[in-house]
């Protein structure tokens, strides 16, 4: 049976990258214009799963979900890394020589900031979208512009890709996760000593010193690898914060469960956001 | 006399608002379109100081910036917070009824999603820029557009307020940080008992269990107060970490000092970015 599987943004986006790496060929993509109407679509039923990014290797942590991940309960069952690769797309017939304009998104654009000082000659034009700014310039037919955006984007709109791989830095990664609504039972995979786990929880402390130190002291103590933590200052709570922390291991695992019960002692809010297999 | 303050953006950007906060009716804003551009500027000499952004509330650090902390010589001098309060502005004699298009950059469309909502007449047109959009609809004297900006770019370029505050989040607050060469000397300002300092600091570490936990205790160990802490993978480097470390108290004061010694030993890579008032 086909599922479908919500993202934000144009077909061709790179969180539908994600959403068919998760899913394969087995799956129908579900855009949709914001983040949030992603995640009530899946908490409604009317999608079965949702691709959405949490972090990019250059721009950092997709607050904005970790606050609709805490606001929704939909569990992370599966993480990914995708490459962000631009490339300069055209219209089918349009030459290198043709083009004045490139559109795209803001990001996107200020990301091939390389290819733009090599090729003064092109306009740089912002656009709402990636996959988006593919869509307008082969829609319309236009014999002067490019767009930059995916190789899938210029697969689902007919754009022929003119320059592959323009982006300046091969180290641009977005780590999409795979949210589905809670089943019955535990909400965590099978432990299996063959697979890497890893769990993701967002806690608050209040900033007394050695606060967090004693936070962590609960993994270290127990020789489990964290692999990202990270701080946000809660601005309407002064001196409060809220901490995003990933860790090797199962959530049910005897010895995560231990440090587990050891954070919620020591946190004033404690919530594990999903455990699911490392994708490295 | 007056001294130049480089920052990214054009004139009435949040970034100018920071700059004139930092230096006052004393200084001249010296616009660019890039933050290399801004910080090269300043290692030149062209520029004094330089006022960018490292981190928002709602959507993290600027890891471009923390990049260029790394590539250049440029000490942090001090800190502000700007509250981002968007304001829909239009050229004078347009009224609210003869608005259909709002220009501005995506970031800014998006923090303004209530506005959308309550107005469904207006189309959103997203521009590189918020304070730009200004310049483009006030220049152009467009007669059924406006645009999202700040008080300030509504002030530089002869715009009306229509609307004040039609940001969907108060808690959005930019963090900005003045840079200036290193002078002679000692790199950070004079101690002293009635001022609280915050210094910032990048270290890496390898991922073995309980590394950041060892890296911490340098600091809990002395009772000294952490207000941000963050883990970047670098992804050309498996399994190593950068991390930001914010801490209350003066780089020079000897329970500082030996904290940092301390964390010095258990790091591969220790960088002091710098030491200054702390803001709150």
């Amino acid at each position: 049976m086909k599922t479908r599987i919500a993202f934000q943004g144009e077909p061709g986006a790179f969180s539908q990258i994600a959403a068919l790496r998760f899913a394969g060929a087995d799956c129908i993509p579900a855009p949709l214009p914001t983040f949030e109407e992603v995640f009530i679509s899946v908490q409604n039923g009317k999608n079965k799963y949702a691709a959405i990014p949490i972090e990019n290797t250059l721009h950092g942590s997709v607050h904005e979900n970790y606050d609709h991940l805490l606001k929704y309960n939909l569990p992370i069952r599966a993480e990914t890394f995708v490459r962000i690769v631009h490339n300069l797309i055209a219209p089918p017939g349009v030459r290198l020589a043709d083009i004045r304009r490139v559109y795209s998104h803001p990001v996107a654009l200020n990301q091939c900031r390389h290819f733009f000082e090599d090729n003064p000659q092109f306009e740089r034009t912002p656009f709402y979208d990636t996959a988006g700014s593919v869509k307008m310039v082969t829609g319309e037919g236009m014999r002067d512009a490019g767009a930059i955006a995916s190789v899938e984007a210029a697969r689902i709109y007919g754009g022929k890709i003119l320059k592959k791989s323009i982006e300046d830095d091969r180290e641009n990664f977005t780590r999409f996760v795979l949210l589905e609504k809670p089943k019955r039972g535990s909400p965590y995979p099978k432990p299996d000593p063959k697979v890497r786990f890893k769990t993701t929880v967002v806690f608050t402390t209040r900033n007394i010193p050695g606060a967090l130190f004693r936070a962590l002291s609960a993994f270290s103590l127990r020789d489990i690898s964290l692999t990202k933590i990270e701080s946000r200052p809660l601005r309407g709570k002064p001196w409060e914060y809220l901490f995003y922390l990933d860790f090797m291991g199962h959530a049910e695992d005897p010895v995560c469960r231990k440090a587990l019960g050891h954070l919620a002692e020591l946190a004033d809010m404690l919530r594990i956001l999903g455990c699911y297999a490392s994708a490295g």
